[in-house]
């Protein structure tokens, strides 16, 4: 048997969740060993299982990051220490060793009581407030020197989602990118958590593409806004452009979306909408100027809902509502996903995976692109909420909104 | 000014098809100069032009080359001469220098007469009955030892189609495979489509893939068949056998239609399908004995459309109405074909291909594929007729016979 | 608890293989309940394990099913029946219930004995010699009315491979077709695992798709054939015709391979290509006759390896080598797949899926392709020995020959 | 003939760059009429042509909007006006009819002159400084209250670039982006524009994705930095975390380049990374503390080449070096790319098309990527010198940096 051994102990839908075998599979990768002292497997879907292991490793560095890949699997060290912290360096710095946070549910043992770290992010770090007994999650740029970071894989207990077997949506398309499902069903199901989510007061994020204007599907997204089912809509400069475009033009990239022809000069309309943005100062000053009377932006302005339109270096104006420096714009979005509960990403690549990366793994996640990669991207988030559609954006929301007119 | 010369002219829609500047494309990548004799042009959409112009090259071989393609862009030469043939060497095969056709219209010169030749159809042999003065198309494999094949170039005079400038689909998303366009609008215009064609009793071809199943919209073709809207069916072994697994099981490659959920032992329902048709002994027979009773098959047996199921290499089974020998179902294509006046294309690069390239250019061709490469592939014929739809089968597909209903 | 139950036991790498927890899930997902009687977990790799259970379901329906499913992951029921029978009831058809194979070893127990199942391939029939104590594989279309063919799930054991932890390509990119990983690697390690194979007599199998040719590769393919890295050659039509269109006229689809421009009337090299072979008569006598001096199909015939060429609805001509049934090609394709033990298969998804469905569990295959969605098509294949790669032939084509040069 | 007339006149490679057909297709589609008054064709190559017409429609407005686009192919109106002018509304607002820039060389007539408008980027307004008699593009967002910006289109002249008809990459693969033609012809003619580029001291831009680095290439880019083949670099936070985790842990995102295996605790290694340089202060910090030994930013930092790393709204850390204000990176990108005559683009959308729409048209550009709609994208600029290669971005570097060295 190797010199080095820890015992640890997993427990909860560990068989359901893969977690146990995810273990196992780990030791054995990683050239360790382990001997099996209890287990108990839970008989049905509603019994929770519980291991109890000696692990073995050769070497105490092997152990250690052993022990941290078993840690991000919910494995707890039998009579573990406290949580170790060291300064930070300097502002926006940390320890070379520190924890790099998962977005699931996490604890820190402070004074041998386990604390729950507050905000749930992944690749974030923990910092501990010890007068208050208090830890949470805080952004590498948002440390300032001094504070207690913590670093090592000790007092650490992360709490792994049990995989849902529910005969809804987000069971059903588990890991699978594919076309070839049948989509009503999905869109149906995604239809019904809306409103259930919508019904119990639950935040729903919108994070919608410039395609969704181009295809002619801007009037179904301003319709589930205009009905409540959007409480928070991140995008960029081109969906806002190209939709004030279609609202002051009826064009988007100069293409008529009433006949699907282009239109004399219309190449030019974007430029022109922007400027014309620009010259009421804002989206609200152009609902309030009567220059903007329909479509997504319109309809947002209206309802008063969180948006934030993140910048980007291959932007066009950009119109004054865009937020253009990158570090204010994760700051809002940071503060606009507290609370939502269902996130549904359209036909953007850039925005969904900068909104996947900021949201806990409890969060209901659909992706929807016409591109498998992108889906298949999205969808590799490591949890078991996040499910993709290789859809048609167009199509895919403008059933979605009958859907929900149906259903109320 | 290069030694070797020829006159040509060009006449018709040259400008809008823009063959006139294609040919002066032509002329000068080859490496050859032209003098232009006269030239004009139509000041309206609806008026043709003409250009004479007097072409040149280094050598009789270059000349023949550029002659050649000059052709295929409409060019005739100036008093030309008959045209040319040698025996075939040896049955199902041909002279050296035989003439490979293009899908548009094509004459051929015998005794100084245009000659209309019969069948269209690209990269087929032209055969001359000199006796009855006659020309026809014919396949390699199919021209008999002995049969005069036409050579080079001269004697043959090509009809270009004219670009159309209508505000329909055909002209709408030429050359144009965008995934960004509304499709709402393709569709109607689709519909519309079909409708004309079916009212002037025009024959609709219906070129389908498996994905059509899976996806659930197997009701949405077989309600399109039922309604009198295929006359021809092409399709593979695959969605044959996967529209009697749904038929018979409820399931498309053992996941449940109703429900999306895979179904205990449902991996094994395709096998099994294929199996009861096999012991019924065909389509026809397993409708008649009541084994099949609803989906695509059960319809076009019902509606008594002529269907040609193509076997493949990577075939299960396969059914016993599949056409396993190529020749024979290239054969069976061919003769279902004739006058086609529409072709839709739906999740299937394999059979899409291989239609398109026995129709004629004037047949209106739309395919449809969520991979924007496919329908690239497809829209890549080389006529004005043929566009392209990057979208969705399933959500196509129900929206399709939504929009027939709603027009009926 | 539920009141039917079965004893079954699982034995061997069932943690490495992920068997053990994929059957539970299994259970659980199937609405079944399960107590573990034993569990003898191994500590290492090398070391196997055992788990021996008492599985619970509400009906012998539902038992049945997931016996099914069990056996598949290598469960055998404790105490077991002989395997069942019933007669085919006419040529080419099963009986309903019949069991459908997988491509893992597989044994059926014939009085009381566990017997090998010849050829292993899957979605065969299993048809059983009583008299001599044997059993096969066989594919529907060739069961004669009135073989014993196994039906239900008693009695046969399915031996699931394990997963390999060596770190060498076929563990290294296990289930991961990224684009995003160093290729310069997973080609060297291919080149080894090629040069065993043929140090120690294995066959290696090349499947090749049109692609290989357009870009130029064709000399690198030419190259391995010549030095005896391929055994047996699969293809279609199209990439023989390309070849020989590159080797008669050095271009592919009328493109020069040595400047990249298309030549002019290029676009007709295919069909003429295709007509020098028919009037020789064969690929063989095309070479013997001068005709074909390089390429692919040259060093095919030169060094007399096997050769199938599949035709399809969309051939060209074809070449006279091509078979056009697809009843007999799979026969061709099954004698030579005998023996394989390493199967490349790059730029071909048709060919692949074809030649991927023959292959027993434990061939090592590769599949390389620029498209991801192919890729993953192939690799879906449920056997830990395929590994995709996702890249451009030519340049992997290149890169390998070069590799296996510097290694000898 | 329709009321409203002007007569306007196109000189240059206008059949060459299809500039004349495109002028007559234009004036058809709008539903306008033309009179062809002199036509000359240019009889070879380098022969310009010359076309003198009167053009009708039936409205002023409808004739402002043809002329609009008559202008973009090069059309000058006979006896033009001087360019006309308002005043900005307001800071970083332009007059609604202000005229948007194209990439092509531009003139405006001021006092009956003609004056070369100074710098050269599409959706850019035109300012006029009258007292100096000169113009400039400027961004829209940078325009100050008052300016004189260029309304309408007259007085303004565009001057197409000709089509090459040379025999080297950037014709030969004019508009393709097919991933089926050689590609060592391609990557061979590209090393050959590099180093004409360098030998006559033209700027070398190189734009580079992330994938560069998890594919293992970034070796063979830092080598061409080395040999000073890239005097301008963009890209954004990711490649450069990459590359930092690469040349500090030997991984990309935890995948160990030297095995392609991923290490234990090696997803942390980015955030890691990101950590170690902001403790640093920045990269060039981090060279010269000996934190950065190797890899892209560190050749970078000590061959002292313009830098521009650009942030995005998913970034993690990021690096102290990335701009993360939108207009300040823009601004320093606009700077960077004057004088760049060869711009290499490599596996980054995003920032593709950000320096795309910044080069002015005659800037040879090649984009390289494994996903053809990334590379269709970047070719769809309008530019006859933009190429685009459908190719894996490691072999494509490695070979490039094999090609240079051979060269040399």
């Amino acid at each position: 048997m190797k010199p080095i051994s820890e015992e640890i102990t997993l427990e909860g839908h560990i068989i359901d969740s893969w977690n146990l075998p995810r273990a196992w599979d780990r030791i054995m990768d990683s050239g360790g060993e382990f001997e099996l002292i209890e287990i108990r497997v839970g008989k049905q879907k509603e019994e929770t299982s519980f291991a109890h292991m000696k692990v073995f490793t050769d070497t105490v560095a092997a152990m250690a990051l052993l022990l941290e890949a078993l840690t991000e699997l919910g494995a707890v060290v039998v009579s573990p220490d406290d949580v170790k912290t060291e300064a930070a360096p300097r502002d926006g710095a940390l320890p070379d060793d520190f924890y790099s946070s998962t977005n699931m549910p996490t604890q820190v043992r402070l004074d041998g009581r386990w604390v729950q770290v507050a905000n749930t992010e992944m690749d974030l770090a923990i910092v501990i407030d010890r007068a208050a007994g208090a830890a949470a999650m805080i952004p590498m740029t948002e440390v300032k020197q001094g504070a207690a970071v913590v670093v090592g894989h000790s007092g650490i207990r992360v709490q792994p989602l049990a995989r849902s077997r529910d005969k809804e949506i987000f069971s059903f398309m588990n890991a699978d990118v594919s076309s070839e499902r049948p989509k009503r069903l999905a869109i149906s199901q995604i239809a019904r958590e809306m409103q259930e989510t919508k019904a119990r007061g639950g935040k729903i994020l919108f994070v919608a593409g410039p395609a969704i204007v181009h295809s002619g599907a801007a009037p179904a997204l301003a319709k589930l806004i205009r009905n409540g089912y959007v409480n928070v809509l991140f995008g960029g400069n081109a969906i806002a452009v190209h939709d004030c475009e279609a609202a002051i033009f009826g064009t988007s990239l100069g293409v008529a979306l009433t006949t699907g022809q282009p239109v004399e000069g219309g190449h030019r309309h974007h430029m022109r909408a922007i400027n014309r943005i620009r010259r009421a100062g804002s989206l609200r000053e152009a609902v309030a100027q009567g220059i903007l009377t329909s479509g997504i932006m319109y309809e947002a302005v209206r309802a008063n809902i969180e948006m934030v339109l993140a910048g980007s270096v291959r932007d066009d104006g950009p119109l004054p509502d865009v937020v253009t420096d990158m570090m204010e714009v994760q700051k809002k979005m940071r503060a606009a996903v507290q609370g939502v509960e269902l996130a549904l990403m359209v036909s953007t690549m850039l925005h969904s995976i900068a909104t996947g990366n900021m949201l806990p793994a409890w969060v209901k996640t659909v992706a929807v692109d016409i591109n498998p990669a992108v889906v298949t991207k999205l969808a590799d988030r490591g949890t078991f909420q996040a499910v993709g559609l290789v859809t048609d954006a167009e199509l895919f929301l403008r059933e979605l909104a009958e859907e929900l007119e149906i259903k109320e």
